[in-house]
């Protein structure tokens, strides 16, 4: 067993595919006996919660429960004070607290951290307005700057650049259903949606599939690439297991054979801070939404979604409430996930 | 013992007098021990909290813990996604969760989940402003879809239409003070309030009395009417038993002989959604408010109220804070039926 | 060991200087052991947050899950009714439930309850609008009302004129770097910052130098002073175990020798109020920030501060970045201070 004690969780980049693969391994363990014998008791997790969540927030204060531990959430803004990450700032404005207190502070009180901090991400119909630019806000820096000055382990809950408890419940998801992946056909689809979503989840699914050694396929619309350094970790990672990675603006094409089918909206890198236009532009592009249809074209493929979906807008009902639809499986899996990675950075 | 184990727990309705009685006999001896033995170690409870909340996520969270588990409060809207019940709906507006996934989803990563959403709960002097008729409110849409796709127990923290985890909170509280009930007198009397209150919680209060088989009256001014259906199955639950419901006007008639007085203050559903009218023609109501002189006139009866309570303007300091209340009692039993419920319903 | 069982925890005054010292060395005993044992096993503790926090918050929660119990989150106003604590209130406006039902409930519901409450605790940039003068609000009265009516212990987590844990986590962090603080210079500096914040702080941290015997100046411009009656206090408890509190206006006679240096915006009695106002006069206080060239004046000073601090306002990078500073031990001291409080009041 590898010793993951004390080790961040930022992103899956930051573990081999073969780490990846025992934490599938833990999850899937522990979900098997519930979490018995408490192997958390005691332990305390702080959950920084800037954006709105059910899923994530539920799975690790549920996930810490069953193990014996206890999390507790914070809003920051909300209930809590405003932060600074910058270096030799004269604080006389806005801000109340350095991460350079903030981190150590928390580390004094709790055995872990987790963070969930992304600009993109809004309740309801609002639009986010992001603060600089994709290629500035992906740096994650408070998260960064946080784990940086953290003696305990930081888990990242979503940040602007990766949602990697999302990414491992996927790969956990498609390894219960295929437990052998390599040769098998994983698809990622965009959708339209009316806002533009951050690209730190599809980021994390697409490199689950990468890291199983898959043939992806990132099928989107011209402008919809994903992130280009994100995409060359992405394909390194597949081929070093004998997989691929390819693109195409070919939908016929992408779901023709595929084993697996994950879709997810996204906003376009190339309209960052524009969304207005870019809800506009996109209007031609409606029927990106995965149907019974496009399915029948794969080869008996299951559906994934991280969840929550805008129904018959990113997929019609008549997937979801098939048995194609894995997406329940899917997000019970962030269950156990979460507990397996707060388990493991514990050194439980 | 009754096997609970799965069962929704929406309305008293929903349960037989009988069962209910046992549920209360749970709540007496669970109060007894105060939890101990830790029935519900390892089980977590989800509660949605679309309202403000104080006795109800106490004593939820503090019941859960008791027994070993632990609850996690989540407030929609506010700290998660809005959340959709219809059928079939393209949901481009501003909607982001469908209960299709919500509801499995939840029961994925917990044992249980408690709802509170009513539309006519507010926070200070605001008046609500529901979106339909009582008749379409009193549905509780969202509860029951909610339900119907949970594969674990779901309970009504408080709806439209009932309060049930506060009616078993006053027929315990009843049945501890009168061992034998039939043949006593309750009453459930209306009272003024600056605001057009939820009829919800009378309709459990009542409820509770009828299923005891007490002798009961609703007294309250023309045009006060509890919902018809409520007040039909509450006499038929009533004369089941050997006891009465009969609604009188006469305040003097209503009080004279009673061994239970509960005050609540609930809007005219004649009124429903003309809230600042009611306000204006109520003025006239404002001496309905329960004093000692009043409860001079029953056989020694001891008061009850949901709380929170406005004092003498619902009831005369004169009464809360003698003997003859029983307010205190009645919102600590709220405790131990909650843990009686979700133990019995998780099938600890 | 006394019994602390069943009392509140409201303010130091409350306490004997030998009590609080038996207090400070449960604290590091726990500290040692880590919560083994689980002495609050099955304890709930309700905890009601009528301003942000962060380290309470976290070291109330931490320290009760450490400790085998339970603490529940509660922010008045936003998810919980208004409170009433007048007397004989015809209660037809905003409040909504008084603390004469409160106490009480919240006393069957739960083992203990913990209350922040201070008119001048803000978020961000903006000043507080208090609702009284100084003097009304020092009173406190909703804490104390509150703990009148309630029959288990209450914990102050921060009022108008009190922050005791706050000030028990310093004498600890005191005494674990000088084990014989009698004789010791502790120094009590005023800083600026941009807004006016509350005495209650101050008030509580300078309380735990005298209550280890030590001389004791309180540094700060002119204007400046703490309130008149906590001053006196402070230096009866002072003086009656050998020590001594002197107030100056001069930074460097202040800092000259001294063993311990606390730093702490507040703002003037003079001008509450009237903070505009004081924003405006104030601005040629702001050298009055703890710098390495004053810290030089001392005889090897540590520093203390509560968190959170603006950096390079209140003070320098280069001593909270130094070896001198000791608020992360300060604050992880939080976590064991409030376990302590909380165990000892509740009797285990």
């Amino acid at each position: 067993m590898t010793d993951f004690r004390g080790r961040h969780f930022l992103s899956t980049l930051d573990y081999t595919s073969a780490e990846l693969r025992e934490l599938v391994d833990r999850t899937v363990a522990l979900k098997a006996t519930g979490g018995a014998g408490k192997p958390l008791d005691g332990r305390v997790l702080a959950m920084l919660f800037f954006n709105p969540s059910v899923r994530t927030r539920v799975s690790c204060e549920s996930g810490m429960a069953r193990l014996g531990g206890h999390a507790i959430a914070i809003n920051p803004g909300k209930d809590t004070w405003n932060f600074e990450c910058g270096e030799g700032v004269v604080m006389d404005g806005n801000t109340q607290e350095h991460v350079r207190e903030l981190g150590p502070v928390l580390s004094e009180l709790c055995h872990a951290v987790g963070i969930r901090k992304s600009e993109l991400i809004t309740t309801g119909s609002a639009q986010a307005q992001p603060t600089g630019s994709y290629e500035e806000l992906a740096r994650d820096e408070f998260m960064h700057r946080f784990a940086q000055f953290s003696s305990v382990p930081v888990v990242n809950l979503e940040s602007n650049a990766f949602h990697p408890t999302q990414g491992l419940a996927d790969m956990t998801t498609i390894v219960e259903r295929i437990p052998e992946p390599r040769g098998k056909k994983y698809v990622l689809t965009w959708a339209w949606h009316p806002k533009s979503l951050p690209v730190a989840t599809p980021h994390s699914q697409l490199l689950s599939a990468c890291d199983l050694g898959m043939d992806c396929t990132v099928v989107r619309p011209p402008g919809y690439a994903l992130a280009p350094d994100v995409m060359a970790a992405a394909r390194e990672r597949a081929e070093a297991l004998g997989g691929s990675l390819v693109e195409t603006e070919d939908e016929a094409e992408a779901y023709e054979g595929a084993h697996v089918v994950c879709a997810k909206a996204w906003g376009s890198l190339d309209y960052y801070g524009r969304f207005d236009q870019e809800a506009r532009d996109k209007q031609a592009l409606r029927d990106w939404m995965v149907t019974g249809a496009k399915m029948d074209r794969t080869d008996d493929a299951f559906f994934l979604h991280c969840l929550p979906v805008r129904r018959n807008v990113v997929v019609a009902d008549e997937v979801l409430d098939s048995d194609r639809s894995a997406v329940i499986q899917e997000a019970g899996n962030r269950l156990w996930t979460a507990a397996a990675v707060l388990a493991a950075v514990m050194g439980a």
